[in-house]
């Protein structure tokens, strides 16, 4: 527990609703979305910049761990604190006043603690959206310290390339908070400072505050699920689609047969939209949308789609085995029950992996053919974002096996995946999940030692004090 | 002139060739696009990353200044030497070697010293390219030092937004080569090192490669000259038009009356397209394009500009005073010649500056109406992006006045200009012309001192030797 002196610090600076301190209460903040339980030694939750910059100050002076929490959804135990009760939670989930919108800018001021649903939910009527497509439901500042991706990635990018600004407070001796590049769309005064918090699980500073680019929300849509030829037709695939739908092109995303088996067995409201309910060896979600409302005179989107992909099944090198169009709320349907399908069919050992674009597959074929042998008590459930080289291999092994219990077999199964991609394709062992307790080991393995030093300067200059849970020196 | 001894050193290290020293070939380099004519000590060029990093590591031992060049087609003097004969060039324009194209993942290496013309050309085939389109010829070296924009930054966002690594050389003892990145879409494993190298005009390392993203070539375009009926209406009419058209806008570009005067007269191949030739107050270029080839049963890109513009017109404010639809290369001619014309039409202080979107007429109309008593030799010539808030402000004062060679006139008026865009507005001095010497003096007004503090320690953790124009400590 905490010194009853750095309690009386905190009462005094964030009032008494600034702590949490119900036993029952604090476990939420103590415990991850998917991996292990930690112990903190106190839960704070500040409301303003200004709160979060004099807790901040009080902790570095007195050297008491910091670990910044906003929506707490992330999974690789990047918000949770340690089991050894000693780092302190700060919580920016009270941290929601602002939400400033800016029509004529397409832009939005918002605080860290704003869930992605609620932001996209005040932003509806206005026709825009935060075009970052995710699964989980994370606050703003996790989304920035984790940089994530998404299933549209391919058409509208990262949270880094959506982040016009921020308000950072540093972890040093004044809290000192910085107004990062503001409202602007193009700036080119100096360093980009704010680039540095966006992806670095605030071990340089925590996000308060952020002003994010805003897309006018699609109003057609048209999805099929594709089933390629092979493994080795899957780009030339993609490349047909983004040949003959250029910007249309929103989503391209693979499912393992696998994992499209393992969700349609275990969520029984979908449907099994394949041919005698056959699931394919892999499958590819592709999906076109427009941002505005069917004009007359203009051809709709699903004939859209059926003519490219009537078009590139009469192609000289046909990529395509089969193609269903098919509802978008079907097919998304499908698709964001993969995790939950993955889940229920055993212990998950998941990695987000990413690769160049055209090594994906052959990564994945790659598992699939070493796998067996060397673990032979793994299922793999992969999906992923094609279009942008991101995969979600998510390995199975059944409930009931040893291996399910044994953390020293999930120890050399990461090492050996991890080998693979970094190693043997050039990928990387953290496409959209950034660092933290879970993969801290690999980014020191993998980090060259001038990264790291780099790394050391760059935190003894912003935040020498003790800030979340990644460490890059 | 250089010491016998450094000369030796890198003949020694680059051969006869690396060294340029015929008197006429070195003035181009030490020759600015738009402004002052420096002194070298020596231009050297190299032609690999290792040879960079051998030059580089041998003037930091021997404190020896150097200033990376590339295209040398910057405006701010951030790529020629200074007057005192003590800087030495370090040329890019041997670095040409990498061209290593990856189709399937839509991304190109490629050498620091390629002119962009010449990337487009070799891309060509492949019906890609990439995606910065500016009215210079610059190489990709300074494009990245600068992050420039260009025309179409509304659809495909800037060089940070492209870039998907950098191969850079410290300014070290060691001239440590980084590799950043690589060609991956997706990778949050700590610091993305590499936005530190972008937009700041080589003073923490030199770009040697990078590794870009392409984007499919446009296989149709359409576009119209808007006339909003006043300057209030700019922004309803964007708004209206990314409503109507989403990711079809590729370009919402905004013409001065007297910009497209001084245009129209000084470029006789231009057609006037105004009724009766009134040029209008103010101007929109509006461009919609596709990247695919016109399909069976799909309305052609004219029709939907004219069907969207007549929705505009009939809508409830509207605000259109006019608009015609011509040909895309007779439109665009009419803006690439702007920069000529407004040359032309006296002397030029030009200006590089941003805002929110909403901001940028609010900005322009109070240039109009408190130039005349402050400076009344000036006219007003701006045109600029306003899909991303970029606005050059062309001031021309007349080439037989007093004005137009009193440096310190020039300098008052800078000093207004800025002011007023920066605390009036909260916009930016250099949008995307980054710093050199010639607004170096407005980064240290301007800059706070907590980031100038940052940028000391990052300079001293990089490259604590001499590089490039900038100071940004």
């Amino acid at each position: 527990m905490i010194d009853r002196a750095h309690r009386d610090a905190f009462l005094h600076i964030l009032g008494d609703k600034g702590l949490v301190e119900d036993e029952g209460d604090v476990a939420a903040y103590e415990t991850g979305a998917r991996y292990d339980r930690g112990k903190a030694a106190l839960v704070l939750r500040p409301r303003t910049t200004q709160e979060v910059s004099a807790v901040v100050a009080y902790c570095v002076r007195n050297g008491l761990a910091l670990v910044p929490q906003s929506g707490n959804t992330g999974l690789v135990s990047g918000s949770t604190p340690d089991g050894s009760g000693t780092e302190i939670v700060l919580s920016l989930d009270r941290v929601t006043q602002v939400f400033e919108l800016d029509l004529d800018n397409r832009s939005l001021k918002a605080g860290a603690g704003l869930r992605l649903s609620e932001v996209n939910r005040r932003l509806e009527e206005h026709g825009l959206f935060f075009p970052i497509d995710l699964g989980a439901d994370p606050c703003l500042g996790g989304m920035v310290a984790t940089n994530t991706g998404g299933s549209r990635f391919l058409r509208y990018g990262d949270v880094r390339r959506n982040t016009l600004g921020l308000t950072v407070v540093l972890g040093d001796e004044n809290g000192t908070v910085l107004e990062l590049s503001a409202d602007l769309r193009k700036n080119n005064t100096g360093v980009d400072w704010k680039q540095l918090f966006i992806g670095t699980s605030g071990a340089f500073g925590i996000v308060t505050e952020c002003v994010l680019n805003l897309e006018k929300t699609p109003r057609q849509a048209a999805t099929a699920l594709l089933v390629p030829k092979s493994a080795a037709h899957v780009m030339p695939l993609l490349r047909a689609m983004e040949d003959r739908l250029g910007v249309y092109l929103s989503a391209f995303e693979g499912m393992s047969g696998n994992a499209v088996a393992a969700a349609l067995d275990h969520v029984p409201s979908l449907r099994n939209p394949f041919q005698r309910g056959v699931v394919p060896p892999y499958v590819i979600l592709a999906e076109i949308s427009r941002t505005w409302a069917p004009r007359e005179g203009e051809q709709g989107l699903d004939a859209v789609l059926e003519n490219v992909l009537a078009e590139i099944w009469e192609s000289e090198e046909a990529p395509l085995a089969d193609a269903f169009v098919g509802p978008a709320h079907e097919t998304w349907a499908l698709r964001h029950a993969l995790s939950e399908g993955v889940k229920h069919s055993g212990r998950l050992i998941a990695f987000d992996l990413s690769f160049r674009r055209g090594q994906i597959m052959a990564f994945c074929e790659r598992m699939k053919t070493e796998m067996p042998s060397l673990f032979p008590e793994v299922t793999i459930c992969d999906f992923g974002h094609i279009g942008d080289g991101g995969v979600h291999l998510n390995l199975v092994v059944p409930r009931d096996s040893a291996a399910a219990s044994d953390a020293d077999y999930e120890r050399r199964l990461r090492d050996w995946v991890f080998r693979i991609t970094v190693e043997d394709f050039g990928g990387s062992f953290s496409a959209e999940h950034a660092i933290g307790r879970k993969n801290q080991a690999y980014y020191d393995l993998y980090t060259n030692p001038e990264i790291k030093r780099l790394a050391q300067g760059l935190k003894a200059i912003t935040s020498p004090g003790r800030l979340g849970t990644a460490r890059f020196g």
